[in-house]
């Protein structure tokens, strides 16, 4: 079954045994100032200053001391030292610039917030590679990228900040992070929360772990989008795995269908047919999560509401096998070629280049286990259990690791973490991550917000004129609460004096 | 200056230059069960099995998947399945039977709160021992010697444990720890809250660290102690070093206080001679840990308020110089031979052969790096500053490791800890280890029980006839505390049922 490398969190079941994509491009930026970039619909500069700071490879072990330039973002137009704050992004797995440009968020509460942005790469991703080049040469190098790092990276980043921005002493840090970064940020807070006041962790699925949740509860939602976004349009998809299946029996039949669907490289043998479903699926999977209300591009470029876009050619599922997959491609072709330029569809990429496949697959052999399965019943894709024998197995091929499927509960609590306080959990109820997030209330400080129009942590980007209202009342709950923890901090800062 | 091993926790800066004792000989177990042990004056028969859990070596980095046996014991003689609790002991740098034995409290409140005892040995210590002999070879094989991965262990036992003991899933447990145990219960609620309900971290210098307290204060309050014990008792040792320096410039001197010392190993030259006086340094230290209201056997055999026994000898400082190391020989007699058996003083003992002096200087050369240093004035003993570049060089040579002095508080808080929860910590006023304690309430959870008679945790000693009624009154404050955590598990779990 499906095969891809998700979003900021990528589908760890369906990775292993699959091509290794080369890992991102690592961008030569060619000033150490004033970097632009294209939000939305508008057209806004965006002026940070791109920092290094040296960080341990191992803060967990003495045997070695050497350290690598940890890449860090700061945008201070509208810091005060007076009263103000300091919102620091926790990197997941990509290229720090590209999440900074893709939080519009942060830029857009920094004024009411008199708000430093500190944007932290993560180990192993874009610049911030401990081993440069030969990172991912083995597991020895791989060694160091884990959450407990990258954790450790950040309070040190922070102590360093503190210790080196006149006025960052005495401020209130907030952590926010989207996705991977959601589960970094609220993670942070709970490991580190004499270092930040408090987290604002959109679609972060922390109990995406061992049986915490049911493992098809993530593609039911993907199915979900798709039946409610058009008439049979998930009947359609469903029937589609079948339809391939029959016409791919012969050389004829391959031929015809690399021809309808436009690959770049046509289909030789069943190992391809089985990369062309998986290449599909991530594409649902990777429409579900970006289902946004307006154009953008994240991913890909996308019209508003791609889902519905996707559905108009997938409104009769009772069609011959050919007329199916003739509608499939208009429908892949929506999401791989809606600026119209693309010749052909090229399955080796599903999403932008930004995100470190190559470091996210070890993470999801390693502490991200994350069990995803599929019914074909409750879903639309074709039936697929969780098996964590052959992804252990796979995951020992590939890096020569073995997962530890229950760490992660052990580390970070699973489902018992009501003794933390001061996180905020976003979901988008159209964001398949939701089903692995906490949407829910768990005290008064552990609050779950939810955006029912919302795909994966819409809440983090920009404002535009296209936001539901469910949203605007989101990010207005969120600044709230963020509010509160600054005067909560300032207000035991006085008393301590 | 000084030299000590000291109790429990060590003096670092005594260490480096010193030679390197053994590590405490690794007890041989005969049998898996029953196991016997007096203390203090009564004979008590303390049943425990002792078990075997396969941990990983590494938990944060997945290039091994080693593992090696952390020992732990169990005592369920008073444990009830209906509305129990698990008393953890996390243990810390000795053999695990030592401080079980020498953990009476737990013993003597085990039936009042249903509770079933385990004691987990800290791993590289007693027989818990990642590469066995090897463990202690080069940096390469002790790499995995932090308090981080020993929290990792007790975190992976708990889960061990509730997964394998029936009736055990659905209980509280509470971490308990004296000195660097304490430090590690404390730290183990505030890192795992979602293992542990609450701790009682007894003697633990979380402080200790960096700038946070004076670096002067631990030798104060050793100092304060022999003062308040005896008249001009402080004073005497005080003069005692200068003496031994005008005594020992001639070989003639050498010789007449090898023998008035009744040193085992006479003196010969001018290190022996620093040896010698950083060896009474830390018998002052050990006096002032165990200054016990009654008879007692912690690190030696003793009598009650041994301080005030040393300083019968110590009254007239204006004596000659060889007056007066007779006189501290006396004092030195008292601790090193109560039991009248020894035929001469050995400078390469200072307590009990079960602490593992090894593993706690490779752990003082790394995180656990305490600033300690004296001036003469405001304490007993020769002016000696804390030297960070000193420290670490010793470091570097004996281990092979770069001391980073910050890190502690980075990863634990410092003072910063007002977040965390149902944590008691408990100091008496006698222990030096104090002045790195927590000794005033931080909130309402995060309590601070002072116990004015009393040395390195007494607390969690054995009930005796002699204890004091602020002992008493200590002890019955945290069963009040622990019971307190106990119910509020109780009641939240029937709430989310």
């Amino acid at each position: 079954m499906g095969c891809p490398a998700l979003l900021l969190l990528h589908l760890a079941f369906l990775l292993p045994g699959v091509a290794i994509p080369v890992p991102p491009a690592l961008r030569a930026l060619s000033s150490l100032h004033l970097s632009t970039s294209l939000t939305s619909h508008r057209s806004v500069v965006r002026k940070y200053s791109i920092h290094y700071t040296e960080q341990k490879v191992d803060h967990f072990g003495f045997k070695t001391d050497k350290t690598f330039k940890q890449r860090y973002l700061i945008a201070d137009q509208h810091w005060k030292k007076d009263g103000g704050s300091i919102l620091f992004y926790t990197g997941n797995e990509g290229d720090i610039i590209w999440f900074c440009n893709n939080t519009g968020f942060m830029w857009d509460v920094a004024e009411e917030l008199k708000a430093m942005l500190v944007f932290a790469e993560h180990r192993y991703y874009g610049k911030s590679l401990p081993f440069g080049a030969n990172s991912f040469k083995d597991s020895r190098h791989l060694n160091f990228l884990t959450s407990e790092q990258a954790l450790a990276d950040f309070g040190e980043l922070i102590r360093h900040l503190k210790r080196t921005i006149p006025g960052a002493e005495n401020q209130p840090v907030i952590a926010v992070g989207g996705s991977y970064g959601g589960m970094l940020a609220a993670w942070f807070r709970m490991k580190y929360p004499h270092m930040v006041a408090g987290a604002l962790a959109a679609s972060a699925p922390i109990w995406q772990f061992e049986d915490i949740v049911p493992c098809g509860v993530f593609m039911e939602i993907v199915t979900t989008d798709f039946r409610k976004s058009g008439p049979n349009c998930s009947e359609s998809i469903r029937r589609s795995w079948d339809a391939i299946n029959r016409l791919t029996r012969t050389g004829t039949g391959l031929h015809w269908l690399s021809e309808a669907l436009h690959l770049c490289t046509p289909l030789t043998n069943s190992q391809d047919v089985q990369h062309l479903k998986d290449w599909i699926s991530e594409t649902w999977v990777n429409l579900a999560m970006v289902d946004y209300p307006y154009e953008s591009d994240f991913l890909q470029p996308l019209p508003a509401w791609p889902i519905k876009v996707v559905c108009q050619y997938l409104k009769n599922p009772h069609v011959s096998d050919t007329q199916l997959l003739q509608n499939i491609f208009q429908a892949l072709n929506v999401y791989y070629n809606y600026s119209g330029q693309a010749r052909c569809l090229n399955m080796s990429e599903t999403a932008t280049g930004s995100l470190g496949t190559l470091g996210w697959s070890y993470q999801a052999c390693t502490e991200m286990v994350m069990p995803f399965c599929t019914n074909g019943i409750d879903d639309m894709f074709e039936p697929h259990s969780w098996d964590l024998k052959e992804f252990s197995d796979d995951c020992f091929k590939q890096w020569g690791v073995t997962p530890r499927p229950s760490w992660i509960t052990t580390m970070y609590g699973g489902k018992n973490i009501s003794s933390h306080t001061n996180i905020i959990f976003s979901n988008g109820d159209l964001d398949p991550w939701s089903g692995g997030g906490v949407t829910k209330n768990i005290t008064d400080t552990l609050v779950a917000i939810t955006i029912p129009e919302g795909a994966h942590h819409l809440d983090l980007r920009a404002n535009n004129a296209f936001d539901p209202k469910s949203l605007l009342l989101a990010r207005s709950l969120e600044v709230k609460y963020m509010k509160q923890w600054i005067r909560d901090f300032y207000a035991s800062l006085r008393k301590t004096r």
